[in-house]
C-alpha cells in the first residue's frame, strides 16, 4: 500500500464477540466502516456532512477474508485506502491487523455507490467533483 | 397479566451471544422491541406504518432484570402487556420465558414517548387516537 | 438452484436499520447465518450440537452483493443451498428476496472452515462424516 | 459525581443508528459497557483479565433514561462511576453527554453481579478482595 494508507485503531468491544469467543464475523464490517469514515474525514470529507449535502454511499458489494481470529478488547489497527475510484462509485481495501503483534486479521474491501438521497428513488449518480477529487488524492 | 398479554416467539441468534457464551444483555431490548412491534400489527396499528404517517415511538426510559441466561438457539417465547396508557406515551411490560422449561428470563418494560416525526425538533406530540384506541384495547 | 435449497422466512427488525433507512449491511451477514444454521437444523445437524460435540464452523471468507434495499418490517425470503464441500471446509450460498414482491436483495457466499474447538490453537479439522454426509445430502 | 468519576469517549458509529436517524437505544448499553470496562482497565482491574481469571461479572439489572438524541458521527462523552459496591455485585453510574454541546443524552445505571465463570452453574460469589478494593477506591 502506498503512503495514501489511512491507519485508525479501535479495540474490540465485548458485545462483539460471539461464544466462539472471538470477535464475530459481522463486527468486521462495522469496523471497515467506521475506518473509512474516519479516513473520509481526515481527508476533509466527513461521510456525516456527505449525507447533509444529499450523498449518500452505500455499500454495494464486498468481500472479507478472515485469517487470524480478533478477541475481546484487542486494539486492532485497520489499514484503509482507495484502490478504484470510477464516475460513480469508489472501492475502498482493508487491512485490519492486530496491534500488539501485528498478526494480520483480515483483508477485504468494499464497494460503493454514489447515491442522491433526495431522489424518490435514490438512483444511482456520479460523484460529485469535489468528493471525488478528495477519495482520489492519495 | 390478563388476556390483552401478546406471545411473541423468537430464538436467540448465534451473532447475539458473547463471550460468556449467553445471549448479551444489550440483546433484549431487540428482543422486547421485536415483540411489542409484532403485538402493534397483531393489534391492527403497525408501527411501521405508524412512522409513515409521521407518528414515531421512540423509547424514552427502560429497565430490565436479567433473571437466567439465555443461550444460542434458545427459543424464547416473550410475553407483552399494555401497562400504562398515557396521553403521549406508552408503557410496554415483558416477560421472556425459555419455551422449553418456561424459565424466567428477563423481565423488563419500555415507556415510548410519542413524537411528530414530521416536526424540525420532533416534539412530544399526543398520541393519535386511533393509536391510543388500538393500544388501550387490552 | 436444485432442490436442496432450504427457504428460511426472516424479518427486518428496526434495530437493523440505519439512518439511510434501509435495513444495515452488516445484517445481511446475520440473516445468511441464520439462514444456514435453520437449513442445518432441518436437515439433521443442528449448529447448536456440532458445537456441543467440539465442532466450530468459523466464518473464513463471504462475499456479498447488495442488489436492492431492504426495508424495516420486509419480509425476507434467505434461499441456501450447499455449493461446495470439501474435505474441512464447507461453502453456502445464499439469494435473498423481498417476499412481497419477489425482488432480489442481495446474493452471497461464505465459506466456513471446520474447527477443532477443542484445540487449545483451533485448527482446522477434516468434518466429521456424519456432518460431511447431511451437508452433501442436496 | 466525585473525582472518582471516569470519562470515556466514544463516537456514535454509522451502524449504530436507525431510521430514525438517530443512535439505536439499545446502542447504549454498549456505550456502557465499553466506559465501564475502561474504567476497570484504567484502574488496574482489566475484565478482560477479570474473565482470564474465571471472574465474570454479567449485568443482572439496569435502567436507562434518554434525554436527547444522540446522532451519527456525534462525539459522546461518557461518566462513569461505582454506585454501589456489596459483597458480590457491584453497580455502575453513567452520565452520557454530547461533547460538542454538553447536552445531557442518556443516563442509566447496570447493577453486575459478580460469577464464578469455572463453575458448572456459574453461580453468585463475592467479588475477589484485590477487585472490590480496585472498585471501591473511589
Amino acid at each position: 500500500m502506498s503512503e495514501s494508507v489511512y491507519e485508525h485503531w479501535l479495540r474490540v468491544r465485548y458485545a462483539e464477540t460471539d461464544q466462539m469467543g472471538v470477535a464475530h464475523h459481522a463486527s468486521y464490517l462495522v469496523y471497515f466502516e467506521e475506518a473509512r469514515t474516519r479516513m473520509m474525514e481526515a481527508w476533509g470529507c466527513s461521510y456525516a456532512d456527505c449525507e447533509k449535502a444529499g450523498v449518500g454511499l452505500p455499500v454495494r458489494r464486498l468481500e472479507v477474508r478472515y485469517r487470524s481470529s480478533a478477541f475481546y478488547d484487542d486494539e486492532l489497527r485497520v489499514l484503509t485506502r482507495v484502490r478504484d475510484l470510477r464516475a460513480a462509485s469508489v472501492t475502498f481495501d482493508y487491512e485490519l491487523r492486530r496491534a500488539s503483534d501485528d498478526v494480520l486479521v483480515a483483508t477485504g474491501w468494499t464497494e460503493l455507490a454514489c447515491v442522491d438521497l433526495h431522489a424518490a428513488e435514490r438512483k444511482v449518480t456520479p460523484l460529485p467533483d469535489s468528493l471525488r477529487e478528495l477519495l482520489g488524492r492519495g
